[in-house]
């Protein structure tokens, strides 16, 4: 499997061709993520969660799903790249973060903040 | 640095210790996806696109930024494990639709799709 | 009630009054609604579909999604306004297109496009 | 000009004549205005914002941008009614809100709270 870092590379190889860094500011990346973001939503807006695994084994759905999450993957790890964030390292702080911030006992079974 | 792989495999135990699968069926994590991505906007929605770069060093920001797009990143990882999806290998094959796409003497320093 | 004109003149005073059209540019307007748009989905995020219905009606909540739904509507009047757009006239001629894009006949029972 | 109630009524008959009640539950409208708002986002990523005036004048964006906030006004209607929310009134209650939040003086000039 490639490597945040082997995604990134590929990515950063992609744009320069293109002559995109002129576009790729945080502040545009951000609004991509978003946008992105947005048409991955689309492909669940009128599922039930209850079917929604099930749909999203449909091949026709779920090549377009995996073409969304890609979308919004693509975002993240260029604006991660732009501002020269270390995308792994800020995943294991939220996670160590947030393993303080909903003990596995008071969060058991609870889908919000105790 | 941790693989995708590593991160997931740390996901995938922070959400069983807390019991919260049921919580994560495919609609609900496209929900947090697009709530986290909505977080991360905030960040940027009245700075310059031209002083994005610059906000992005400042130490307070660049804390809460690299918080947000983990808060994404564990959306898009959590959801690609939920839906059995191999996420590098979604983000190679978009890279590999986009460059059919996007040629690259038609795109040189256009923005949108020529 | 007031009407959306009324609406628009209050958030014109109340934005005239802190100079901040500076910041009300369309890029920024149209961030401004994608991350108050955010919030409001993280309120039904971990909800189920089915339960949504009564969630919305406890108190907590209600006022919570009151808030942000005023929120993302105030993003809306302050874009429509800066662009000088008629926006119950856009409203409508979306609303005629859809009927076109919709018929009744193909459209009953069915969430997405015939 | 149609008020929000007109624009309501009608909405409300639409959903009707195709029997949409079932899809438009709380949780389900959330994701469709999302998902609409990542569509209104995406006529805006790439534009600077010094630009941004000009290219919502600019005839063909234009008409996107009014189909894109029209559907993202509709999400909003479609909530509102479905939660029984008098969304004028929120929208009042959330100006005088912000006017607390936000006093004039301390605020004047300043993108964020003071």
């Amino acid at each position: 499997m490639s490597s945040l870092d082997d995604l990134t590379a590929r990515l950063r190889q992609f744009v320069a061709e293109r002559d995109w860094q002129q576009f790729h500011d945080p502040k545009n990346l951000a609004m991509l993520l978003a946008s992105e973001a947005g048409e991955l939503v689309a492909e669940y807006r009128f599922v039930p969660g209850a079917v929604s695994d099930a749909v999203s084994r449909e091949p026709a759905a779920r090549a377009r799903i995996a073409d969304e999450l890609a979308d919004v993957t693509i975002a993240v790890l260029l604006l991660a790249d732009r501002i020269d964030l270390d995308l792994a390292r800020a995943v294991e702080d939220k996670i160590a973060k947030n393993a303080l911030r909903y003990p596995v006992e008071a969060s058991r079974g609870r889908a919000e903040r105790p």
